[in-house]
């Protein structure tokens, strides 16, 4: 039987208000079996490249990666964010240990190939892109890991990657091996039939039901593409995929938390 | 037998410097065996400090790293100079690994107690502040460390460390299951008998030879800290300490490297 492997993804909605993190630092360290966190970047990214006076760059109201950006990223992410949450789990006896996917070449990106537009030094992950067998053998040795969204070309090139993207690819990489579990953490409870009423949360979706529940207005704007991937990376070998609030995190094992999205 | 594990402590007058850099990259991913780099921040942080119009707060002429200057060194230590490291090594086929102390919870610090002056978070490194174990155990695992200057404290909070401290620390912490081998990569070639001449390398000095050496002006000015810290590093069990230039270190394994210190 393969082990359980709980992958958790967290945003700026959770990094960047204290009280939610500490607490969801917490239900994480105490949480039992291989894990894995996944962490965004939040509002310090921003507010820093602002006291740099550094704009942001658009073209065709897309955001470009530029160099400057690539390193405010990189230090934000991957250094204080990455370190500030390593050092608090460490605290609650969780011994983290903080990634960007250049260590151990644990997840190699491609640069965006330029179409319409150049989007600079954005990293897209491919199939190939993890190394599984590497990072199996450093949660064997007893430690949890915990990425930024930071990944690199092999040819000596920081990527800035999409964190939610990063999270599927590690969960379908791994579910080789593992039992997968991904946990996107957002600002819901998860899929609501009332979009109003936190209580009408939808407790399990299968695919079969996604267009019907997409045709009836239930899953509708943002939660299209979250369910699109969500699909996507269970038809990958990965388990289950929750879709859930960062508060709710410790019923997670009483099946009381989030939607569940099934095969 | 031990195996010989090496360790390579790195300064600004290395990174800040690409071409200088990149040869001593290459230098290090062609070295066998164990080894573990250590590296300091150049001059990246304090151009960080001024385009963020952030004052050093000196008090009595001493550096206090307050919560702003601890946030820029994670920043520039622990992400952007080590996450770039990391990707060039990997670029050498060098399976590199970037760390704090955090990570791991391999180096942990006290902040540094207060009695004239108040450091700030500064971290000092005790005797049993390194995890070895754990250590050895990411090294088996065929991972390279790469450690920027950043530790905590165990609760939560992290210190900024003396990166050649944090070296020996590691070497001495390592000398149980290790033969190890500390080098510290400065801007002259070693310790030179003449100042002026390069050629005039000093290849060995035992601690009976320092203090004439010391009286006869050979060993001065800022060489006289940095044996000392290399005569206690050998009193705890490490068995070479070298002080020598990167450019050099192709030549480690000939013994034509820099100022080899022994017991």
């Amino acid at each position: 039987m393969k082990n359980r492997l709980t992958l958790i993804k967290i945003g700026g909605n959770v990094i960047d208000h204290e009280a939610q993190l500490e607490q969801f630092l917490g239900d994480f360290s105490s949480f039992s079996g291989f894990k894995i966190l996944i962490h965004g970047g939040g509002k310090t990214a921003t507010k820093l490249a602002a006291d740099l006076n550094h704009q942001a760059v658009l073209v065709d109201g897309r955001r470009i990666t530029d160099q400057k950006t690539l390193d405010i990223v990189t230090m934000v992410y991957a250094g204080l964010i990455n370190k500030n949450l390593v050092a608090k789990l460490q605290k609650q006896g969780c011994n983290a240990i903080g990634l960007s996917g250049a260590d151990g070449n644990f997840i190699r990106a491609v640069k965006r190939p330029v179409n319409e537009i150049d989007y600079g030094y954005v990293g897209d992950i491919e199939n190939d892109s993890v190394d599984a067998v590497g990072l199996t053998a450093l949660m064997n040795a007893g430690f949890i890991p915990v990425f930024s969204a930071i990944t690199h070309d092999g040819d000596g090139q920081l990527l800035n990657t999409n964190a939610d993207t990063i999270a599927a690819s590690l969960a379908v990489a791994l579910s080789a091996s593992f039992e997968t579990r991904l946990v996107y953490c957002f600002e819901k409870k998860g899929v609501l039939a009332d979009i109003n009423d936190d209580s009408s949360l939808v407790a399990e979706i299968r695919e079969a039901q996604f267009l019907p529940l997409q045709a009836s207005g239930v899953i509708a704007g943002g939660m299209i593409p979250k369910l699109h991937n969500a699909f996507q990376a269970i038809n990958q070998g990965v388990k289950e995929v929750i879709i859930g609030q960062a508060s709710d995190l410790a019923q997670i094992d009483s099946g009381t938390f989030g939607t569940t999205i099934l095969k």
